[in-house]
């Protein structure tokens, strides 16, 4: 399934070509959904909340002196889109950024709003690690935020303005920019407990029921997922910098102290990050060691057994040859002095392996 | 096949020692080209296009206050390509640059004019990876560009011109040079498409039908193209870079978004690239991995037949010798007990194995 | 039991996310302990030491001349390090890391106090390195250390505070900061040392006792707790650092002397932590290569006993085949003949093999 | 031969130990070279050439307004270059470094000249590296070169001069500092592509004729090469830079262009360097793999041998048995029996192996 | 003994802890030295040399005219060094590193001296590195060294004072600090001369006498020397940056160009160093190589006789059953038509493996 995805993934590549800078096409795969869009608008005092028939209904908050949020979704439709890209005077290259799914997350800078793209993750209910694309736009006195589908991370924030809890009531819409980056952050925590609990799954699964097969399978999937989370997160650290270093007044001096304290939240989970990398790394070499020790177990054994029989059968094998002038064989005691032999040499042999440790 | 080119490339750093510096040789392999030269004149209100019968004919164009785009297809016409450089004044090393056809990326800056080399990528029918180089020299009204032979990734952007699609009409000769990298960029995005699809194919592949020389040539070569396509990407940051950063009047600010906005797709190109290398560097670790698991089993069976029958062997050797006196022979049961033995020695054998995980 | 810890720690992640920022959340696992609130306020000329029932005692200290160190144990103590919080005007999001115990060590510079979180480490009685965490607020007069509980690495400290011993009573707070810092440097020192004598150890039993599971074992738990010290000390050399560079009054430019030699410290540790690395790694090497080299020794035994016995038994066999007609066996010396020609190939094999340098 | 070299290049570094610094040893090996003094005087008109006999004649170029190119050959007449530097002023450390031929490619800037250390590299007619130091001094009007032998690589420049080729006799000291500098990095070329078809041929024989003593070998001997190359090259990218970019009047601004060519060209033959490191590496790879398949093929051809062979030996031993009471020996079809049996495991084992893909 | 030193190391470290900073503990090991003081005192003209029976001797010369070369041997005499540090106003952590000598190289700058600590370095006669600290103080017009032992690389230094070889007498302390540097930096030259024959004779030894058992020993020797060395001159680099690049009095101008050689000279030991760390890697790999060569050819050995006897017996073990009824024992030519077919099975062997190269 993670195949499939993946192939789809550059097919949205091959779309792009050829098409015009700045065209509005929709790269990613849930067409079906339907036009949500939903507004709060807040201050100290009060607030506003909506969920707006049409994108019209949005324009008039835009110079209220409260802050506004205002929330898509459904990237599919591309007119909707144009028309709030309008209304609020944003560069076509951000409208096809919005609904280029395929981005990595980035800051542009415009005279009069940021643009920022971010990748909310998490894991579904098949344990497989889903990022949807969400695009933010922060002017003087509003955030709007354009995702592809239903269901994000941004509920307990949601809560927060509803019920004044915290600051964010009191603050302007830098905090509220703010408040949504950590929102996301706060979940790539969730993402690295989970991997950190199947990276120890594995460590457990390494010696015990597993095939080779199957471990090879899972060592390489963790590697893809690490893979996928580090491309997400790594250029945050640029961009919450440059939101913390943005010299323009969109940013006030007093929520710099929490920008920064989301980037050590960033560095803290790229540092978990490398850290379970090096684990998996780690993971592998005690798997190939594993399989050597199995190896030469396995060749031991068969040594051991040959190396004490080999001799013993060649003995035996010359004592069944059919020569009529064989003294020994008339003997009367020629077997048991045979067996004496081949019993000395069996315990000799036993005695050389015990002491080379082969057994 | 591939080889044969390296050859090829190989021999051309021969031809330069001991010229002359700023001498023009024509150092490509496509000698049997004819002379193509092609203009487009635009403004905002008018177009006009034509194929030009000689290079003189394109001298009207430099003074125009119209933007003007000479494309030029066969860098074996070395003469033509002086009178182009003398015309419009370009420095003598700018003309060997264009002819040299093993160039790497770059961008010179000189006093009105920029002088860019990049490398036009795409797959040919038999899945090679051709690379051609496309010189570009960008002045006030103008952009030329020089190419080895016919076929190019411009067609999308011609009709642009043509039919007055997007923007670029109305905008200058900065604007069509970025169209013209945004062109080239586009089809690297086809290029790393195919790339991932033969790793995936490869990845299908690993553990069904090829030989593990099969195997082993095809990563070799993933590789190699890999490394291609870097060495052809790389210096792209720095050119785009160095084309939004620069100082004179030649960009225009407002292009300035546009060139970022190729700039984050070269970025995004070089970290799929850098995921294609890692992914084929995992394949490398699964397919030693597999290997090293087939010779595993192979001496599992091996030691398990030879551990089980050596033993038993060795009995039925020793009850073959020919002593005279060999009491259990004579006895009327003799037979019955060995077998009985063996058979006991058979099982406990198996059990032990079944124990030890190795069937 | 490690693993038991570090299912614990990234449970603490989970409970972060959704809180508001700023909200205070003790994620340690010390939740038993009882407050414990010491006080030192020294000069050059007197000084004195109290355990303070509340934290409202600790509040005169504030204002005076004299240098004061507070210490607080048990971070559970919420609305107490908040209390300590609006007295010293500190920002919520320094309450809050100081209650979060999975901080990375980290400096925020603030307008009147420096915040600055440190890892400190030593080994438990079971050879474990505990790692707890202090959290440090240095003001004008005034430092204030926040620990998890009871016992420190700051009773030398103490003692020199008490007895005027080194030059520490006639310093401000920064030199009492720098105390701080160097006596926790100090101990990891100590860490190195039994890290040291741990690879040492290990080195040596490389070749005798143990099993390869355990060495393997062993090698992993010195490569996490290497990976655990590097993530506790990398960020103490920007955090001192900055300390020494800081712009502010707070630091007195005699003291930063003080702050280089912490430096040289931590980069000394660095040092040697990037060298007991590569000693693992190299560890790991010869490792692998005593076991390729066991394998190989086993296989030799094996190759030599068969190649010497396969050729004699194959002989054995052919004169034990009962054909009517077989000449060789009816011949007087036919017996001799046949172990003579069994010696010469025995013989030959062993010179053969000599020569190979097998045996 | 290589490891000849080697050890007489140790031994060169023991010489200078406990010598007074600025102290003239000569630490090559060519030491009955007869010293060879050559020199052009040029400008746009003129030009004269001429075999000097004494190094006093080359004194009177020194303050001619034309170029002076000054060419000594052996560096073993230490009170030649003596007086070379009194008359032309050079600092003691430059005299040392000229005649001590063990220096690593630099640059050194004066006041009013630069001194230039860079290697001259060709593969002699055994195809091993040879690399001669030369010393360049550029001043106002004049460029002095030292070499250790006679023999390099200025052939095509000199013509250049004689015949008035390129624009090198309208140019000054500087331009002719440029041309010796390229005619050394084009030399690059001829090396990088020797090297390249040495890698191509390695590749061919991977799976032909070579022992793998002589592959490791001839492996071994490639990664040497390129290490020798890099060491030669790598700095020249500074020192090109530093030309570039310097202050003085000695570099002409119309030069600089050339410079930036030749820097080009030093990336070129560095990404070339680097892209056969990792070919190399590869080569490694897949000769490992070769290996390892090989060993596999033989594996799988005795366990299929023996596992075939084992059971029907130990049916056959079980009825070789001299058991009185063997019923099965009696019968009459017991041996046709037998034989079916044993025809029917010996298909049952091949058909297994062919659905195991071991056949 | 290696090992033994490495423990003495770690165990200075533990003295530390919980010491007052500043506090003056020696912790080297050669306590039974006696005080050696020496003293040069010279100028262009004239020049003193003594030794001292007490440091106060040396105070005299600290306001003379002339350079100064004060040399300290034995820093188990804490007093004595105290007392000098109290007449040249020596900063307390500096008295505190000069006793220390597990000091990393390093180069602290005061107001009016600088003070560098740097690592003397020699095999002794039983091939170990022997590294030794030497501290210097350089302030106007003297020299401080400070040193364990007797023994050191300076006696070339004081030949040329004594008899006024180079410049040393004309110049200033900055330039007896130059010298003492060049000489410390000289011996590395002997210390990779050394080393680079060591790996020589260890690449000459790996295919003949050693076992595998030395050779690992020796490779992991060479890599701990190396990793010594690394640290010994790794900072060196940046101590004479700084030196060349100290923008105050005490270095003059004329002796940067002196400082620049000698970090020529570093920048080529540490590139010495690196290639031999690469050509000890590349000897791991060739030693590895010929490890699991020699194990192909054992195991080839075997394959090849048991894969040509197996058959073979079994032959013989059928016409060695004793069925009654088995028509080729009657038959007269059976025996020899058996040993044709096991002739013609031989030969059919040996062509296959002669055809699959494995003969």
């Amino acid at each position: 399934m993670a195949k499939k995805k993946q192939k789809k993934r550059t097919q949205n590549y091959k779309k792009q070509i050829g098409q015009v800078p700045g065209a509005l096409i929709y790269t990613g795969n849930k067409l079906d959904n339907k036009l949500h869009l939903h507004a709060f608008d807040y201050s100290d005092e009060e607030y506003k909340e909506a969920d707006l028939p049409t994108v019209e209904d949005a324009f008039n908050f835009k110079d209220s002196e409260t802050v506004t949020w205002f929330n898509l979704n459904g990237l599919n439709f591309i007119d909707q889109i144009e028309k709030i890209g309008q209304h609020y005077n944003l560069h076509p290259l951000i409208l096809e950024d919005i609904v280029n799914t395929s981005q990595r997350p980035k800051i542009d800078e415009y005279n009069d709003y940021f643009f920022i793209v971010l990748k909310m993750m998490y894991y579904d209910e098949s344990e497989t690690i889903v990022s949807e694309q969400v695009s933010m736009v922060m002017g003087k006195n509003y955030v709007l935020t354009f995702q592809e589908a239903e269901g994000d991370v941004f509920d307990g924030l949601r809560e927060r303005i509803r019920h004044k809890k915290g600051r964010i009531r009191g603050e302007g819409s830098d905090y509220l920019l703010y408040a949504l980056i950590d929102a996301i952050v706060d979940h790539y925590y969730a993402i690295i407990e989970t991997m950190g609990n199947k990276i120890e799954d594995l460590e457990d699964e390494l010696f015990t029921g597993l095939t080779q097969e199957e471990i090879s399978q899972q060592i390489q999937n963790l590697k893809r997922e690490i893979l996928k989370i580090r491309r997400a997160i790594f250029p945050l650290r640029e961009i919450i910098n440059r939101l913390e270093k943005s010299e323009g007044s969109l940013i006030d001096e007093k929520t710099t102290h929490y920008f920064r304290d989301v980037y050590d939240h960033v560095i803290q989970v790229t540092e978990n990050i490398d850290i379970y990398r090096e684990m998996i790394w780690s993971l592998m070499d005690m798997y190939m060691t594993t399989i050597s020790n199995k190896m030469n177990e396995v060749m031991k054994v068969l040594t051991i057994m040959a190396t004490i029989f080999i001799p013993l059968t060649f003995i035996a094998g010359v004592y069944g040859m059919n020569f009529k002038n064989m003294p020994e064989l008339d003997s009367q005691d020629g077997y048991y002095i045979v067996w004496a032999v081949m019993i000395v040499i069996f315990i000799g042999m036993i005695v050389y392996f015990k002491r080379k440790k082969w057994l």
